[in-house]
């Protein structure tokens, strides 16, 4: 029965095991939820104020205004907002973690750190038009820094904040000032939303959703420069064939889990792992230590140091019930409070590092960077206490993991294609989107949901698109499903892609040495990075001479659930692109809202939400895009 | 039936009609809501990922955990600080606006606005530490405005807010630093809040509550500013004595209600109408215009320059229900969305000023400072034009008002301490005290909510702390409460305070000439300006070397519903008050999250939440806490 919960095989295996042992997992508890709230579902529930909680009737018997007076359109779409302007602070508090980092690196501070892509460095200055003559690297970092802070601190609503105007085409940051949702400062932005949402502010549903797609700009920026910050200071990551799923967990290693998002301390646990490893084989683990991903964390040392991922959000437990992880190291954002209850049931040890992301049951860590290598060290110490209460006998490794090959940053994008044409690595691109050998592009980001069958809408729209020649690219949860699955290799592409999309990844992947195709799916990172495709798009829209509304290039989160993946979906519109969500958005208690988000915002900004459960109806919708946006550009 | 609703025999004597007339009311509207959701009320409702709705049965047999493991401690604790998070944004906004308009002001902008009060200004800009030698006004006020945007903008964590440890006694600030929970920047704590409750991050419910506390030091900052600032730019409030209730609405004149908590445009709309009357008078309305007040922005203009307050929050209906509302202007928070409906069934125009304020059915005049006069003549052209469709024979003004000496600015109360003592103003106030002719001190604060019968707590609550010789101050609704039911009058002074307090006004009130004593409830302004209390205790505990949290004050919200009020009572919590809710906060589904704000915040801060629906009962329980801090002060 479990079997339906995950079409992961390793999930499945250790589904049984968790039953028999009544160890509850995020299936058993949304089992437990059912049914749930139908007012909730809808959005029109309303705990804004404590005159509440109020309620609109769906049906129309009942009331169909709250104490205050909102109805449901504009309670729908407060609640709406709420969650973008949580999406667009998780981001971006991380994205400034990262600039005060840099800024640290710059001063001479931090010293774990240093700067790892000195050419990046000297692109972002450029691009946000600093100048970098008679600088040294120190100074310029510490500049970036600056000026990525500025967009956090601005005060004068007329200047945008510059990661956003910078990255997109002139059009688009025209057309989104003109509509007044171009954001000055990323916190000011979450805050004028909680503002406006407050009991008796905004009342008109239009003017709450432009105010969210503001907040999801500023979500936008901050991701924007949290990626690209990131790639400054641990590398900007390059294709690497790595593993995925459970089966990385090894037997006789120590095995160190990081889950999360924010890649400052993970880095430096890869880097001490590998100092202290004979630690690890003194105290019996032949292996050593053995670090794999869990989540976005996950993502980020996959890309960069081939790190295998173990699994993706929906089974973050699973690691633990094999028996044979030893510790998990967590951050920020997707981490689930039940790890602190199913960690009591083994002997792993779970370590908490930030001072916002606390889990009763948790050993705290304290992460800061001065200190990052001891917090580092520290944590290997307990993982090694742990692996010595392990119980061998407890052990149950699911043997499923599949070939990855990740790492595909912009800039391994547009390198890869510059073994076709050094001068002008776009065009191979642009030719064979042109000649329709790829008909169009499609990101895959978002979460996994228990509201849909873990990781298969994922699979099943994909392997549809490539049969139908779209090229793929993806994030997040989604690339992990990607790479569990096997998507993520040359055979799948061999297997999957349609002949015009093979032809194409085949002639890049020879070009570059790989004997064979670049695989089917294009890992661009962890969710915070899914700017890295923006960056290609814009690329791409800049030498067709078009907005980026005219590509046909569209976004999927088809099984999304978390706020940030709300805000990420949001943006995407406001920059003009066809965005699926394949669960239903909290807002249909509201026929307004619905058709602004599913409609009305095509006039406005050219993108819109296509909401659609169904992977095969999904699939279609998705190429119908695809072929129209073709034919807008008469391709 | 209607009776229960409210005590206002103004409320009272319009309801009837409305019901008649099929005009749907709060009181309506809350009936109709009834039986409101148990889930919500007990805080134990997850709606913070799509996973959801989750919620945590209370009887303990069915689920205990949310989808994601979060259990009823965390969900509690989220939903509570998030709301902390709105109203500290709802606040921080204003004051920011204050502040920017400063500093235009300082840059010889915004010629509709001038400094009022540079006393003011100098004494700020000392405070803030800023060299004023050498400096003309505007410079100076472009630094305190600088200054001030500085607490919205500093990215480095250890420096605190300046605001904030500028204005509490150096203990209090030490020990909100150690804590942790001392804002260094007011949007970055807003956005803190929101990151930290997104899914899967804080699961801890005490750390998520000191990131609440955060975040209500970042709204006492925000709102400290906004007030000093607005009495820099619009003058410092002196007493003055006006009207309350219904009954300053005139058959005879053209009547515009300035309703919501900005000062910024309605300070430009009494210049205005006093500008230009005379179209008034042309218009027909022999008085020419009569602005009235409502709520907050009621608060700020009643102070300052002696309009008459119409009503308070819960009743913000019934002005329009009169018949002879030509216009209501609003800005910003707690304006009811239902006004938008009740217009259509009169004359009255409503018009909406600010960008993230509007509402469906109303007329949008875009405020802006280089604009103010504009748009000001803009609403009285809109006012005059609906006076003239006025209906003669729908006319209903309930003939009700009282007496209300306001505008206690701290400035105020220590200008009228200080003809007692001119060398030390404070010293007459704390001998009292000491003596025991004053017992303690009560601020009054917060809304109305239709869970209180309006304004009976209010009022039963302060006539037996007046009894008991407790010096009453009020803001926001609260103080409308109190200026409508005469308790801002002389006359109360002598009908309901104690021997010891009676004595104390009456000597005050007598050496400022006032030939009697100062009003039983002192009001020092919107809910926005509560931080004016706060540099009165300040002053006091500086004096007699103690920290906050050891003074016989006391601070009750007793019909608190918004989330702004939540902020203000986190704060007030903070600095070591204890603090009355009237109604029951929506935590009570977890018993570590009440324990935690009912009794363990008193380990950390001195301050906790005194939740007491019952006024009598209420009262006995304020007066307890006085006793037990007076016995502590051996006094």
């Amino acid at each position: 029965m479990n079997l339906k919960f995950s079409i992961d095989r390793a999930v499945q295996q250790l589904l049984p095991g968790a039953e028999k042992n009544q160890v509850q997992t995020v299936w058993d508890r949304a089992k437990a939820q059912q049914p749930q709230c139908g007012f909730g579902r809808l959005g029109v529930c309303c705990r804004i104020c404590w005159k509440g909680p109020c309620r609109v009737d769906p049906f129309g018997n009942g009331p169909q205004r709250g104490v205050c007076g909102a109805d449901a359109h504009t309670i729908v779409a407060r609640n709406l907002i709420r969650g973008i302007a949580a999406g667009a602070a998780a981001h971006s508090d991380h994205g400034r973690h990262i600039a005060l980092a840099l800024f640290e690196v710059g001063e001479g501070q931090a010293l774990a750190y240093k700067i790892k892509d000195e050419a990046k460095l000297q692109q972002v200055a450029k691009r946000l038009g600093i100048k970098t003559d008679d600088q040294n690297v120190q100074q310029i970092a510490k500049e970036v820094a600056k000026v990525s802070l500025d967009d956090f601190s601005r005060q004068h609503a007329k200047v945008p904040c510059q990661w956003a105007v910078s990255t997109m085409t002139k059009e688009r940051a025209e057309k989104l000032s003109n509509l007044g949702v171009m954001p000055h400062n990323i916190d000011a932005a979450v805050a004028e939303i909680m503002n406006r949402t407050h009991v008796g502010c905004d009342a008109d549903p239009l003017n709450i959703l432009l105010g969210g797609l503001k907040g999801a700009l500023a979500d936008y920026t901050g991701m924007y420069l949290s990626t690209e910050l990131s790639d400054i200071l641990f590398g900007t990551p390059q294709p690497t064939v790595t593993s995925a799923n459970l089966g990385v967990i090894k037997e006789n290693a120590i095995n160190i889990a990081v889950h999360g998002h924010n890649p400052l301390l993970s880095e430096i646990v890869c880097d001490a792992a590998l100092l202290l490893n004979d630690t690890a084989k003194k105290a019996g683990a032949a292996e050593g230590f053995n670090i794999v991903g869990i989540c976005c964390t996950g993502n980020e040392v996959m890309m960069r140091h081939g790190v295998p991922l173990a699994t993706n959000y929906l089974s973050q437990e699973m690691p633990i019930l094999t028996g044979a992880l030893d510790a998990m190291v967590v951050d920020v954002q997707c981490i689930m409070p039940s790890l602190g209850i199913i960690k009591e049931c083994f002997h792993t040890e779970l370590i908490t590092t930030m001072p916002t992301t606390k889990i009763p049951g948790a050993t705290h860590v304290e992460f800061t960077e001065e200190k990052a290598m001891e917090s580092a060290k520290q944590i290997l110490e307990l993982a090694i206490k742990a692996y010595q209460r392990r119980d061998p006998k407890r052990i149950n490794i699911p043997q499923y993991k599949e070939t990855a090959v990740v790492g595909f940053s912009a800039e391994a994008v547009i390198g890869a294609l510059s073994k076709l044409n050094p001068e002008d690595p776009i065009k191979p691109l642009l030719d064979n989107i042109v000649n329709g050998n790829i008909q169009g592009i499609a990101l895959f980001g978002g979460c996994n949901s228990t509201k849909v069958v873990q990781d298969q809408n994922f699979i099943e729209i994909a392997k549809r698109l490539a049969a139908d020649n779209v090229l793929l690219l993806a994030t997040g949860c989604g690339a992990g499903a990607f790479a569990k699955h096997g998507l993520m290799s040359q055979e799948a592409t061999l297997k999957y892609a349609g002949e015009g999309l093979k032809a194409v990844l085949t002639a890049i992947g020879e070009a570059n040495g790989l004997k064979g195709p670049l695989p089917l799916v294009l890992h661009m990172g962890s969710c915070v990075d899914n700017t890295r495709a923006i960056t290609v798009a814009v690329a791409v829209a800049q030498k067709l001479g078009v907005d980026l509304d005219k590509l046909p290039l569209v976004v999927s989160a088809p099984e999304v659930m978390s706020e940030k993946a709300l805000a990420i979906g949001t943006w995407a519109v406001a920059l003009g692109l066809t965005t699926h969500l394949g669960t239903i958005p909290q807002v249909t208690g509201s026929q307004v809202v619905t058709e602004i988000l599913t409609d009305k915002l095509k006039d406005l900004v050219g993108g819109y939400f296509l909401v659609e459960t169904d992977p095969e109806k999904a699939a279609e919708k998705l190429l119908s895009v695809i072929k129209e946006k073709r034919q807008g550009l008469n391709i």
